[in-house]
């Protein structure tokens, strides 16, 4: 009779050991000062060092990457979704007003390839790194018969912090401000799951195919755009209040979101005139995908929008930031979000 | 020509709403008066009050609860898992002699079913209220193609606090320390890949059958037993600066894990002589698996250790808590954990 041993019941710590190894130097170049910990304790140690900050509050916020994975799966590109993640996070907790301190990952595959999980860390440790952010811990998990072989999940815990009054939750919105939008790279980490349903299944396309909608990109590269930050350029935004509201365009798309940091009596009047991704064109003409529906997956072009009553200052900011920032609308009596030209 | 709308692309967005409603007031009995959000805030906010501490630190750790979900989609009962994972990563940032500040869970599935993820998060909920922390945020993905239907993955951050000089880093272990064990009520969350295989596919038994070793108990009950918390156990212990070193015992079973907190020159001997639950016995026999291998993929009864200079002060304390201690063995010179009566 045979014994089993772990390696053959479907988890092997080799693996898990080399991809350690393989993902170290560059976890390691996102420990700033604050971070105390070595990689390989229980749990990552972080000062909290608040000086400056009057009432120092904690924002937190998770996520996963979505079925944006499936694509870097039939791309066997894993090097961007991390970034994707990232990005996605510090974006979250900046619509609060928020900087982040630390993040933590989770990876969960069926079978552990060192590889490509060191492949995915990477990504999510140089986005760290361009947020100022330590990859603080991360859990890696060998989980067969959960994932089918090739696939693997991505989500991610960001910590960061905000001094209360400079709290934003658009109780400061009122009628009459200004929306600004900034582009997105595309559709960011929102609406794969539509995407790949219209892309891939009733348009029959495949990652590697040209479409003339999409100039030099493949399908697959188009998707792949990673998701951007804006952490950087409103830095200075936040730093000189000029902010009353922001919202970070995900899944629900700009109705969807925007609403969220609206106080009771504001709506919002869209006008959609901004460059919007000619992959969302092809998407919304090859699934025959009415408007309304587009505006509720999608984020069409803008991934990120501030209200603001100062609207020249924050614009002229911006694009000494190297922006181009976009008039998106305006704040309105009501409480719904509204498109110029149609009903709401 | 018809259009494709979200959900025949296969994520349901009402079904979403519907289980953050079934949640909600589980969810909102965590939060306590630190937390500054509500729920559907982009990022949860936290006051950062660290008074009485000298150098406040933040200990942060992320985990899964691995296949053990497997025996819980069998058992189509999933509400303990959530319960898992949180004491899971309480043990794990409380060997560094943190305390838990607030939660963050991620759940994943290919089909959503509100009524699932509600029994999840209610798990995860009511595990945050025993262990004095909130559950501060979360998401729920479904994810089409990804999972099979009727599986859940599901991940969660911890984020506590300790001061700097009550960090626990095993620093202060030196050879002559006691080691003192804390019973686990099964196997918690580890080891479940080498279970499966050994329980179900090479023996072929189901979670409902019986098996004489395991008494009242069937496989799936024995199986899906609770991970054990330690936290209130240790409090008392911590206050009193009694402990020079924890390990909370997870994959890698106690070599894995104690030799992780061993300063340079220390090493162990273990003395097994604690009550090994039934269920280790049925995998050993019913998978040939030799002890060796045993030791590193569970935990054999033994879920936290304790190194101490004051066993006897220890134990008494334990005891007061409700807890039965066991002498676990003895920290010896070397670099290695070895066993009582076998080579290392």
């Amino acid at each position: 009779m045979t014994g089993i041993d772990y390696r053959n019941s479907g988890v092997n710590i080799d693996e898990g050991l080399r991809a350690v190894d393989l993902m170290k130097r560059e976890v390691k170049k996102t420990f700033n000062e604050s971070v105390l910990s070595e990689l390989g304790h229980f749990g990552g140690l972080f000062r909290a060092d608040f000086s400056g900050m009057a009432e120092p509050v904690l924002v937190a916020s998770m996520d996963g990457v979505g079925t944006k994975l499936k694509v870097a799966s039939l791309m066997e590109d894993y090097s961007t979704v991390g970034r994707d993640l990232v990005n996605h996070c510090v974006n979250d907790i900046l619509v609060q007003g928020a900087h982040p301190l630390f993040f933590l990952d989770y990876i969960a595959c069926g079978k552990l390839d060192a590889v490509v999980a060191a492949e995915i860390v990477t990504g999510l440790a140089k986005a760290c790194s361009d947020n100022g952010c330590a990859l603080l811990g991360g859990e890696t998990a060998e989980m067969p018969g959960f994932y089918n072989t090739g696939d693997y999940d991505v989500a991610g815990t960001i910590v960061g912090s905000v001094d209360k009054n400079r709290i934003i939750d658009g109780s400061a919105v009122v009628p009459g401000h200004s929306i600004i939008g900034l582009a997105s790279s595309g559709l960011h980490t929102n609406g794969f799951s539509l995407a790949r349903a219209v892309l891939f299944e009733k348009a029959g396309l495949t990652v590697s195919d040209h479409h003339s909608l999409l100039g030099e990109d493949t399908v697959g590269e188009a998707l792949l755009k990673v998701h951007r930050s804006y952490l950087n350029q409103m830095k200075l935004l936040l730093d000189q209040e000029l902010v009353t509201g922001m919202a970070h365009i995900t899944g629900g798309g700009v109705p969807g979101n925007l609403i969220r940091i609206l106080p009771e009596g504001c709506g919002a009047m869209i006008t959609p005139c901004w460059d919007v991704p000619p992959i969302f064109k092809l998407i919304k003409e090859l699934g025959s995908i009415p408007e309304r529906e587009m505006r509720r997956a999608f984020n069409l072009g803008a991934g990120f929008l501030i209200v603001t009553s100062q609207p020249e200052k924050v614009t002229d900011l911006l694009r000494q930031a190297g922006e181009e920032p976009f008039e998106a609308g305006e704040i309105i009596s009501g409480n719904s979000i509204e498109y110029h030209g149609e009903g709401a």
